[in-house]
């Protein structure tokens, strides 16, 4: 076991800082790192949100170094939200909004972007054999994107339109592809749409959409704009689901919601078994989204790229 | 038949018009006014909302003067949007969202603040002979209150709030109190509590609520205060309900319904029959809401009333 341990650590500014090994507490597992992935979210950590102070990174792929011994020497992945198990949401099975929660890497809870790093047991999911790290890596991503089909009925001939072709959009496309639905995704940018046509995924300009028909749009933009647009593109009694954060306050046409009568759903983390699940059976591929990998002792650069605009999916190796 | 008859016309200003009696198109029936109610939308209109220009007026009961031999005569209340019945919406019986409406009193359609006015045949609905005309008059915002029951379902045991306490909040309050559901309303005056007494309804202070509880927020405030309040009542993975129009955009923090996974469902206009038969059953009483009385002559000052602040309902007689 290593003493000393590498952590992408953010306090006002980024530093790779070296720190003793962390010890597990009662329930908790050690991790070693094995791939890491960056989302927009850490970008956003870093640009003040929730007021974040400690080690970034919620997905990853590791190995359990230490915990129960049928779990030690496992390739796992994790659920990022840490819960109490007795506040009255926890009680109610809606773990992920637990009021007394801390999040991996998001909200007072040491992230992943570390040679070793703790969480719970009971957030460990096994990585089938067959799902190779580079893909077990997308899971919290996937998951996330899976939770539009928890949150919403995608029946198999709504119009559905997908904006905000990024990190998470992308792979929200791969999911919703799967319902049959009549799918079409907004692109601005060639390389949107060559790795949409990889799937077999239509891309389409904003311009020749139609106004007012989609049955759901699903906004991964997270601007002002991209709802804006959502209200523009959804027809009445439509639905809209937000799949991102905004920066701060939005202005937004809510008098539209109330007179089209739309639906404005939010939807945050999901399933891990589903996602596991989907790349266990080749359902979904991400591996095309991934433009680069550096070591945790580059992680600023990392971070810089995965920054810079129209860029998928940026890994971190120890 | 009358030669000339009154309007309450809204054409940047107000104005009581005598007019020449409207003529019935195809398909219309001529109807004589018996009362009419006005709504917070028709002060919006005259705050410029929709650019709206022409015979104000969209809550009435009246009788038929023209029309198929088996409705005149009748006494009537009347559906508000007039409808191609030819687009996609109106072919997937979604009438109320017609791509081509006009709605009466509110947009390119005269409306009910007349002596006499038209509306299509297909819009008017008996209303039953135990229903007198100063509860009849209510059906239309009635309506509008059964639609939150349309937009979603209200479980006995859910934790229902009300805010924004006013016209139609008092109406959505008594159809909420039918579902059995833990109800209680926001309120700021003693005239609110002292309605809601009156009906057995619980009224509240803000400040008397623990935030992050309640299933269900209905927000009837139509204001940008309103709708952070809602944010704040609400637990997660609860429905807010928007019952209103706000003035021009809103700023709201959408981060919120995004984390949180909040449902925001919009909801207009709603089934008519539902609000005549708990009319007729005697399930809702919106009587004691009846502020005052005044001649269409005196429209001026009856709008001048009912804009004033925590007041209900004030109604036009011809």
């Amino acid at each position: 076991m290593q003493r000393e341990v590498r952590a992408v650590v953010f306090e006002d500014r980024l530093a790779v800082m070296r720190r003793p090994a962390p010890q597990a507490r009662p329930g908790e597992a050690l991790i070693a790192l094995r791939l890491a992935g960056i989302c927009n979210t850490d970008l956003e950590l870093m640009r003040g949100y929730q007021g974040f102070s400690g080690t970034l990174g919620h997905e990853f792929v590791g190995t359990v170094l230490e915990g129960p011994p049928d779990w030690v020497g496992r390739r796992v992945v994790g659920e990022i939200n840490v819960t109490c198990g007795e506040c009255d949401m926890c009680r109610r099975g809606m773990r992920t909004h637990c009021r007394n929660r801390s999040v991996l890497g998001i909200q007072s809870y040491d992230g992943a972007f570390a040679d070793v790093f703790r969480l719970p047991v009971d957030n460990l999911w096994a990585v089938p054999d067959n799902v190779p790290d580079e893909l077990a890596v997308f899971t919290e991503p996937l998951a996330a994107a899976c939770q539009v089909l928890e949150a919403v009925h995608i029946e198999p001939q709504a119009r559905v339109v997908v904006i905000g072709a990024g990190k998470l959009g992308m792979l929200v496309a791969q999911v919703m592809r799967l319902t049959a639905a009549d799918l079409v995704v907004v692109v601005r940018r060639e390389r949107q749409r060559e790795l949409l046509a990889g799937w077999g995924i239509s891309a389409v300009a904003l311009e020749d959409l139609e106004p007012g028909h989609a049955d759901v749009v699903i906004d991964c933009t997270g601007s002002e704009p991209g709802f804006s647009t959502a209200l523009d593109l959804v027809r009445s009694r439509g639905t809209i689901v937000l799949k991102s954060t905004y920066h701060g306050l939005a202005t937004a046409d809510m008098t539209r919601i109330a007179v089209n009568e739309l639906r404005v759903i939010g939807s945050r983390c999901g399933p891990f078994g589903a996602a596991l699940r989907l790349l266990e059976a080749g359902l979904v591929d991400p591996a095309p989204m991934i433009e680069a990998r550096y070591s945790l002792d580059d992680a600023g650069r990392a971070l810089e790229h995965a920054a810079g605009p129209g860029v998928f999916k940026v890994l971190l190796v120890p």
